[in-house]
């Protein structure tokens, strides 16, 4: 509450309160358009409902509806591979003019000749070089242009749009509505922190403060009298597995009481978010698998897949009780346009 | 705005807006009661009133209203040592009887003699042993519990009360001027971020995933199938002097454009919000250094302390434009009771 508000006369603060529906009924047959009406979205508005219902044994204080997302295939897609590798890769095209030397010399080579077999032999030392010379070495404001600049023009290489439209329908609907119930979602993701930020604020509604992920050490300066901070090629954290907990253990500092993810790097978010601790705490916690099931309109993907493999995490949803999402069957639609 | 309000009659809307006080004159004659009038309560009401007045060039929307303050030594005291120290020898003390070979052993039995000589002499080995014994090896939750206990038990040395009775009431009064003015504040903090979260939220309203601090590693296990973060003997991050504007990178992702200290390992977080990148941005910002001048009402210290030294950031204030905070001069009250 703003201090405007404590000005606003007591009779006009009752008027909005009778005109307010009641609390736990704040969901209704227009929330989450694009998910079929089936057990997945029946297990979402459900829990939402338990938890936001006051005098309900399993209300839950809107400060404590803490919900985190993973990114990369749970709230845009991930294939052919992550999308920050190809903004990585279409970097290395774009600086490669500078670059002559690049021209002959591997994973360079590879990447600017589009040759992913010659890449991959390159291994993942290969693919580190390529990281380190597309994302460190400068300040933190230059990296945020070039990646705000990137997301708001480069197009995915199948599907032919703007990778930000390459987001999931039904999750921005499911944000929104989380959002309408007073939940605070946070991104929990393996993707570097300040890539994400060029577009989720814009792209999910999700302000810069409520992303955590993957980080490198940046080394602070003034450079002509001016504050900067420098991108040095060493990893700090990785936002993986169990360093999911750790993250949100550090950056949220409170248990979520949801977790949403599609993939093994998110089975140790999952397991913190839900699991009973036998500490007799009977908040409802809720935990969600999308698996990615939908060649047709997007990706089938599980547990052979090299990016976003699923296997663990699938064969412990169901004595965990989490929701697993079958896109093919719950969602109407997958993308904001198109298919 | 929450769904319930997207249901308010239009009528009532346009009836709250005219109620409405005009957007810039939030503050009155009734905010900061324990700042005198003076310089640097006109120096934060003025910077407020710019950012927060709709159509005035320094207007700053409320999602980038960031603010950032230290902790120990801003918003409460940090004499005769840092309380989180204080902690970690009371802690020593309550452990002692299951560990009886400290008795004899440095420097546990300086600790628990109460001889701050003899632990002076164990020099920083010394004290990293007592915080690694009081720090590490349980799970965050069993930390967090201990941290809760103590502080809403424990009682400073000489100002008879409890640690979180040792807050600076001007700083609170400033943190819900600044809550009323949708500004967001976090904690920057050297203290461990584990350990503030346990009062953070009681005691200054700043919720955990507003508080930045240093850490350790943590690492992921599931205990009896339970799953828990077990606290390892290894810093993680030092969130002091360069380590802030770091953090705030890191944490927040948004630059502040007010930043609150009282040392030089505030320094760095002070330039990185205030001082000119060069880059066209002319947002208002607001830098403020509290100056402990009073040794009757609680201490004084400055450049030669070694606890919160004040040297550098003192003689950069001037031409920073930051506000130096004369405690003896500013502030009617010290603390929420007594003196």
């Amino acid at each position: 509450m703003t201090a405007k508000q404590t000005s606003i006369p007591r009779i006009l603060t009752t008027a909005l309160l009778l005109l307010a529906p009641p609390a736990g009924c704040v969901s209704g047959r227009n929330d989450l358009p694009s998910w079929n009406d089936g057990p997945s979205r029946h297990a979402i508005t459900s829990f939402v409902d338990r938890v936001t219902t006051a005098g309900n044994p399993g209300f839950v204080p809107a400060a404590e509806r803490i919900a985190v997302f993973d990114n990369d295939g749970t709230l845009w897609a991930e294939q052919p591979m992550y999308f920050q590798g190809l903004f990585a890769f279409d970097r290395i095209k774009a600086l490669a003019p500078q670059h002559t030397e690049w021209k002959d010399r591997e994973p360079y080579r590879s990447v600017i000749a589009g040759d992913m077999k010659g890449l991959a032999a390159a291994g993942d030392m290969g693919l580190l070089e390529i990281m380190a010379a597309t994302h460190t070495g400068m300040t933190t404001d230059e990296f945020a242009a070039t990646a705000r600049e990137w997301s708001a023009s480069a197009r995915h290489p199948t599907l032919d749009r703007r990778y930000t439209e390459c987001v999931y329908q039904p999750m921005l609907e499911l944000l929104t509505y989380l959002r309408a119930n007073d939940f605070k979602p946070f991104i929990v993701s393996g993707g570097g922190v300040e890539f994400m930020r060029a577009f989720t604020e814009q792209t999910y509604g999700i302000p810069p403060e409520q992303v955590v992920g993957s980080s490198g050490v940046v080394k602070y300066e003034l450079r002509n009298g001016a504050p900067a901070l420098i991108k040095e090629p060493k990893l700090e954290f990785l936002d993986d597995g169990p360093g999911k907990p750790a993250a949100i253990n550090r950056f949220i500092g409170r248990r979520p009481i949801a977790a949403f993810g599609n993939s093994d790097g998110d089975l140790q978010m999952l397991q913190w978010t839900t699991v009973d601790r036998g500490d007799g705490d009977r908040t409802p916690r809720f935990g969600l698998i999308i698996h990615h099931t939908d060649a047709q309109r997007e990706w089938a993907y599980d547990r052979a897949s090299h990016i976003g493999r699923l296997d663990k995490a699938l064969d412990e949803a169901a004595s965990r009780g989490w929701t697993v999402v079958d896109v093919k069957r719950d969602w109407k639609r997958i993308f904001p346009s198109g298919r």
